[in-house]
């Protein structure tokens, strides 16, 4: 994940620092930010990220927006490496077209899948990603 | 974070697996979640972790509890291999006394630090965990 955050803070000398980045991130900023498409189409939101308990690596975040009838597989689990944040959108950016994401791993929010270390292999494939 | 999550889902063929283990958690479960020390005294519970932006992993989860008057410092950082999660406390339980926990890296809520990796590797000393 990329994220080119500026903060907004306001320095001492009264100059703002546009570049500046924080290196780390809390988790609940990460939940309920926006995600975008590299046309700056809107996808959804993050809802939450997966964690690997031993490892403490962030394996994949889970991109989610209202189906149809608010029904479907409207959840889609997406690498945390192919995430670049995005100052001007203020969200996330992920280079990958809507018609590509019909055929992405995803699942019903009733339905979730075992999270195991299979599935995260094919979300990396999908993607990708090499583990 | 060693989690000894024992699933509640009952297999297919009637047996329950006490000891099955996922290997992924989802960042808004561990949020939330009840901190104990060793004696099985509650300390708190996490608030959110923080997770570094390039990296991906997470550097360490925040244990807050309310603090004397619901002021102070009462934000300790804790990094995430010296959590581990007790299915009979159904909380995670970091091997530290209140005593020792007063020395602590910590912040108020409303003075946050700047997260940056400096801050990150003076967590990681405190609790004797190499980088």
């Amino acid at each position: 994940m990329n994220h080119q955050t500026a903060t907004l803070e306001r320095p001492s000398d009264g100059e703002v620092e546009h570049d500046e980045t924080a290196a780390l991130i809390a988790s609940d900023k990460v939940e309920g930010t926006s995600v975008y498409n590299e046309g700056g189409e809107k996808l959804g939101q993050i809802e939450n990220f997966m964690v690997g308990k031993r490892s403490g690596r962030v394996e994949y975040a889970v991109l989610s927006f209202g189906g149809v009838l608010g029904l479907g597989k409207n959840h889609y689990p997406i690498p945390w490496d192919r995430l670049d944040y995005s100052v001007r959108l203020r969200g996330y950016v992920v280079d990958i077209d809507k018609d590509r994401l019909k055929d992405a791993p995803s699942y019903e929010s009733e339905r979730p899948p075992q999270f195991g270390a299979d599935y995260a292999v094919g979300v990396r494939s999908f993607y990708g990603v090499p583990y």
